[in-house]
């Protein structure tokens, strides 16, 4: 084998979350048969429309030694926990809490680390403690919704809405978003109503779609999830740190809107209600690249990211 | 939230792949109604002929200055890939090898970082530079199976055999192992019998399912995931870490029957053929645990992990 051989070892299986702007790495795949476009193909062919800008008011920075992780809100979803989560944002609630938890193949989370000790606790401010459950939501004919092609075990429907992976029951016309890699979720006791924005957790393992509908997603991680996928696991029980000293240190959670505008990293997402979508989707179902012998005729909801960008790319 | 309640947070979510020995962690889940064990209750219900020891023959241990890997072999579904992979581990042509590729929510792959360059590259000695390409193989009746309830995308059957999740065509009577979580696959170029087992790689995120019968899958870690899962990713295309210093040193890897036995770690793995099993699999499908507020019904293939424990334990 040849160096030449190994670069190409892995062409096309590969996807990263985030487009290369230059789209160097997508131009060296090989070129797509006219009726099949392949992954790279389906994104160099896009156009400006298919893409949407991050909205800044929906944007989170959340600040970690190692770097930046980005996240959007998805208030469409769960607009009573995003609106706390703002909240306690704008309260720099965040600043100097930590990582508590960091579970293999399943979810890092972080929150108050003298959460349960009323007299050291962060209070909550003008946040509220506890929120009614927003674990679905109602959807009408005028909702966005792009059904995904194939079955889906966890839900009767699955597609994307809004460039979230999301189900919905036509049966109770509820919808709600997927635990797929990077989703971001609200931690709660056992009662529906405790959980409240404070302790939150973004999944970094094999999608854990059980928890679908039983507890408030609010968004995913748009960029920079190695900074919390690749954290040391936790020893403890359930991946909690064993020790203090191992929690790792949240330096700030900010909104975008909220940053000057240099210090924004803007960028673009894949709109999910396109032809250029419908392709991106189909490229992921049946891969067109030459190193693929057999195609799968099929993608899981929590197998086709939606792609991102710098919005300089344009 | 006192830390009682944050400890409960999570109560029963958490699965690890390694059940305690002491059964500590799981004591602390809620008694099971009499019709629906928990997790918990299903493995601390569990009699030691519901396990299996790991055999050392088919057992490899992965040694990285963070600590061991632990690898069960399948070679009843790639003979000749596991035999090629012995030869290399007893000619320790890996040892001093690097990790080449961590790339996010996909895979960790190693080999030669000279495997390119004929005058530095590694001998494979008595291994087959090339093999034919076992991406899938005949099954009978004979053949253990033990199906999962419910539809698989990828697959017109799903199931377990032999304490690995599989998938069946009836039609072609062939069968492969799934791209799970853990999987450990045979990295290949274009070519299909261009894999020889010299170049290893591990699933470290979302199940890419579309690789199944695409690749030789050939068995899967057991124990440790964690010290290839939480390394630094790489920044260059397709994960591949971009400079040379960045590469993760890969100390062995040894048979386990190769090694004295009291350097051996003796686990079992819970049986995948046993009413126990069912059980297991109805466990997730199902959470009873009070935390769920609605079953899902469902589990898919890949969110079904196999556990393992100390052999102590029985």
């Amino acid at each position: 084998m040849n160096l030449h051989r190994r670069s190409q070892r892995w062409a096309g299986i590969g996807v990263g979350l985030i487009v290369s702007a230059a789209g160097a790495a997508l131009a060296a795949a090989p070129k797509p048969p006219p009726t099949a476009p392949t992954m790279a193909a389906v994104i160099a062919d896009s156009v400006a429309a298919d893409w949407r800008p991050l909205d800044p008011e929906q944007t989170l920075y959340l600040q970690l030694e190692g770097g930046r992780v980005i996240l959007e809100l998805a208030p469409q979803f769960a607009p009573a926990h995003v609106k706390n989560i703002k909240t306690l944002v704008r309260q720099r609630y965040f600043d100097g809490l930590k990582i508590l938890r960091v579970q293999d193949n399943y979810v890092v989370q972080w929150g108050d680390p003298e959460a349960g000790n009323r007299d050291q606790a962060r209070a909550l401010g003008a946040a509220q403690p506890r929120l009614v459950p927003e674990f679905s939501i109602g959807y009408d004919a005028q909702s966005p919704f792009t059904r995904l092609p194939g079955t889906d075990g966890y839900a009767p429907v699955a597609g994307f809405a809004a460039g979230f992976a999301v189900g919905r029951d036509p049966a109770s016309k509820q919808t709600w978003l997927a635990h797929c890699y990077g989703a971001l979720g609200v931690g709660r006791d056992d009662a529906e109503d405790s959980g409240n924005g404070a302790e939150l957790y973004v999944v970094i393992g094999h999608a854990p779609r059980h928890l679908d509908r039983n507890i408030a997603v609010v968004g995913r991680v748009v960029q920079g999830i190695e900074w919390l996928s690749a954290l040391p696991r936790g020893s403890a029980s359930m991946g909690f740190y064993a020790e203090p000293e191992q929690r790792i240190a949240l330096h700030s959670i900010r909104l975008a809107a909220d940053l000057p505008a240099a210090e924004r990293v803007d960028l673009d997402i894949l709109r999910t209600d396109t032809k250029t979508w419908n392709a991106w989707v189909e490229s992921r179902r049946n891969r067109q690249e030459s190193w693929f012998k057999r195609a799968a005729g099929f993608a899981d909801l929590c197998n086709i990211p939606v792609p991102v960008r710098a919005h300089s790319a344009r």
